[in-house]
């Protein structure tokens, strides 16, 4: 199938994902969930051609992103049934007036329509992004990268199958072949039959979405998330904190990428930061260096994702300062101060401009599944439609229900 | 001072402009609606070089939009103190929630920051935007067209005046001199500096930001909207909403452009409709036509905005029939059914996806207005972000706030 072909099929395919009741969508998602453990074998098989092709040309965080193993697998499936487990958001009534005129006015939530996702090298993504879509009566079209696409194309089959075999159109669900540019571009660009366009990736996917979208898109993802450790901060938490938000994970986008340090605990405290962070390399600015010794920093240092054992690290006057910072290269994802100092942590929370400012917390919960949505279709680090963490209802619109008895203007 | 001047201007007032208390900008927008009534000479005076520059250049509908008068002052200086009457949504939380590990999850609502509006000629937009976005603690950037360039020039001079005399940052809102196609094409390309843009005008200038904003971009405005008469309409009910919806102010969105008519009723209802309609040209499609004569819709009729006393008109089989039609036909603004059946009433409304669907009551209705926000910045008929008339909180986003005591992942 060509991508036009799988745009018209998706358009038509869009009323009647609108049109099914919670219990055909979740009973559908179950057996989804079942399916995928079931055939485990077939996915992993499939993923172990994509690691083979990986080797040697994927740097090893990203290897670790593209493995799937029996573990993930029940990951995906029980991420579905969380899915299948929450309220479906199609059909609330957010609001109802009734005017003095004598209209009603009901405003009510319905699906986005048709979803183009275009990601990289996390096949979980297909499976998360694919139950999401469905419970929101939306259809998908999965623009998976080419280093994952045997494992992608495994899930999608497994998941179509099950739509085929309750009956309803396979095409809610779609995973074009073409994992070109050129197949990214049509997705971006297909005015009419895109109602919302989800990038999940690094920043060169990002900004290309940016830059040729034509239908709405929401940017997402990338994380340049600070800590910044005030004067007033508890030690022991601050340490606990950053390294879990630097080392649990570093290939994602909550993983914490700088760290700025209060000038007055500084000399205190980074010796402490470094016995800390053993298997990470600190890029130090300055004052810091001046401190600890180790690499400096560059000049880029301070507005890269590292996605890997790397910190920036420097040293600030104040909390004022670390805001400034945060203002002008945090990526507006995930930024966190660590104080007691309640009016401190106050200022912060009101000036950092991110999807998520944190007190004494790792940054690493920004997450759907965390946050309670059960699985998430992306971060967002935009402001418009939705911000942080995109679940269900990040995933649908609503449309306005006036009912009259003749009334005119 | 040129554009780039003022987005830098402006991104540097949005972290003030959000700051903002409630009261502050209470006070700020009562004082500037009464600046508006005290100054509307010159306001009246700079619409008038408006007019003359305009006469022979532009269509009467579109003079129409153009023209000033105290009435219509009056009208934008109360709708400015209908918006300081509103509750501020800035702050609101929208949801508190304690998870289980003990952090605290509280998602409060922010404004959007820089948000640019890219206009026609329609002087009260200046008003109206300036002050939602005021309120909302956005800043805005209004680049209206060259032909309502005098009296948005006069309207910003005296808000911008009101700005400065209560001691905050007058680039609050700003209008660039340059109306040319290049200002706006900065507008939608300045990223890192607007946050939301919100073009407002006709069909060209829409398509225009959908292709080339490289900010997140809504979509609004262009209204092909249809009245469809079921076979079991009351056709009084049906003669009064079409003449309202097409005749009360033909040059505006949410005016209607397209009659489709039940089959079973064309011949007993078209001659009514013709009637009624007299200072309005019907364009028929060949049922239609075979019935009561006339002008023959060409092709294109039944997908033009007219924005004119013109009226499209097409004989269906049945509420199916209609409903495809408009699925196929309408920019997805405001639709309406005119029946007394329950049953055809509940289908229309869940299967035609626009951002107002009607049941008997005229079109006229979308409007932020009279849907109780006060005034309106736009009607979205795009999904993404807002449908329909956008208000005060259709110009906020939102933040995560997350307080936590050492917490990890």
């Amino acid at each position: 199938m060509t991508m036009q072909d799988i745009l018209q099929k998706a358009k038509a395919a869009a009323k009647k994902a609108a049109a099914l009741t919670t219990k055909q969508k979740n009973d559908i998602l179950l057996q989804m969930a079942d399916a995928l453990t079931c055939s485990a074998e077939n996915i992993l098989r499939a993923n172990e051609q994509d690691l083979q092709n990986a080797q040697g040309v994927l740097p090893t965080v990203m290897l670790d992103r593209l493995r799937l193993d029996e573990k993930r697998i029940n990951a995906m499936a029980d991420g579905i049934r969380q899915v299948a487990a929450l309220p479906d958001p199609v059909g609330v009534v957010l609001e109802q007036n009734c005017l003095k005129n004598g209209l009603t006015v009901q405003k009510i939530r319905v699906p986005l329509g048709v979803i183009g996702i275009i990601y990289e090298s996390r096949p979980n993504v297909t499976s998360d992004a694919a139950a999401l879509c469905f419970k929101s009566g939306n259809v998908c079209i999965l623009r998976g990268g080419k280093d994952a696409y045997h494992s992608s194309k495994a899930i999608v089959d497994i998941l179509r199958g099950v739509l085929q075999k309750a009956g309803v159109d396979e095409n809610f669900i779609s995973l074009p072949a073409d994992t070109s540019r050129q197949s990214a571009t049509q997705l971006m660009t297909a005015v009419g039959y895109v109602d919302a366009l989800i990038p999940r990736g690094g920043k060169g996917l990002i900004q290309s979405c940016v830059e040729n979208a034509k239908v709405p898109c929401i940017q997402t993802g990338t994380g340049i998330c600070h800590i910044y450790v005030d004067k007033q901060a508890d030690f022991q938490k601050a340490l606990t904190i950053i390294h879990n938000a630097k080392t649990s994970r570093p290939s994602v986008c909550n993983a914490a990428e700088v760290c700025l340090v209060h000038q007055d605990i500084a000399q205190a405290f980074l010796p402490l930061l470094q016995e800390k962070l053993t298997n990470v390399e600190l890029r130090l600015d300055p004052i810091a260096h001046s401190i600890i010794g180790g690499k400096q920093a560059s000049e880029t240092d301070f507005d890269t994702e590292f996605l890997d054992y790397i910190l920036a690290v420097k040293v600030v006057q104040n909390a004022q300062d670390a805001i400034a910072h945060i203002g002008e290269h945090s990526t507006g994802h995930s930024d966190c101060i660590i104080t007691e100092h309640e009016q401190t942590a106050n200022t912060f929370v009101a000036f950092v401009d991110s999807a998520a400012v944190y007190v004494n917390a790792s940054t690493r919960f920004t997450d759907g599944g965390e946050f309670g949505k059960g699985c998430e279709i992306g971060i967002s680090t935009q402001k418009l439609h939705a911000r942080g963490p995109m679940g269900l209802e990040e995933l649908t619109s609503y449309k306005y229900i006036v009912r009259g008895n003749g009334q005119i203007r």
